[in-house]
């Protein structure tokens, strides 16, 4: 069996975000994602966050490790200075390359 | 403190696989995982998505690596050839092995 | 672009837990978290699971490698022995380090 190395970018955002989130991973070559609604709390605490303690928004995506990296450049570029969000990557191995 | 090195491999599939990938866990000696629902899309876009917009769910289960290994042959054996599915693999450390 | 080596935490637990879970994550020095609801089974079993079917919560925390060791040792010494719960750590990358 051959595992192939993949990145899984997972970002985390106000739903609000989402739409535009989703374009940009589209627009780096993603070819597919997964989202799903999550509680938090971010950086400035609970009572006066900017992540809110509701309606955020977890986005993971695998994709081929160049790709990863345009789209945390991306993200830092044209999302990270006006937004409240958090996205990190994650070393991962798949079954099928020729998905993502 | 001492982590041990495990597997985390993560399934996204549509909600109807679900109980046959949770019964394939268990006969690969999975000792417990947990299931959420996830929207997304997959291989073929968004329009003709093979992996539709709504009703996945994601299965993550902790493994020894072998195990690990033993189950995604058998999830590609047997289930990718007729499914929409996506299984990865992340290197994990827990608290506990004797629990996975 | 630099991305900065941390940890993430995942711990899950049952839903009551969830409060205390997150107070020990700010003691131990975590500026944010997630968290959402999931489905599973746990060590035991289906049928006389420690881990029941419903109402188990993952929470997902950021931190910096010293702090992740810091908590998942707490999480040992503090929560372990008397409530059926996972924890691992995994090795993550991420964009803005000061978040964390």
């Amino acid at each position: 069996m051959n595992l192939h190395p993949m990145k899984r970018v997972t970002i985390i955002c106000e739903s609000i975000l989402e739409d535009r989130v989703v374009e940009l991973l589209h627009e780096t070559g993603a070819q597919g994602h997964t989202a799903f609604a999550v509680r938090g709390d971010g950086h400035q605490g609970e009572r006066c966050a900017d992540i809110t303690e509701t309606a955020n928004v977890q986005i993971d995506v695998i994709l081929k490790p160049a790709l990863a990296e345009a789209l945390l450049q991306r993200l830092q570029t044209e999302l990270f200075a006006d937004y409240a969000m958090v996205a990190y990557e994650i070393d991962v191995r798949v079954l099928r390359p020729d998905k993502f």
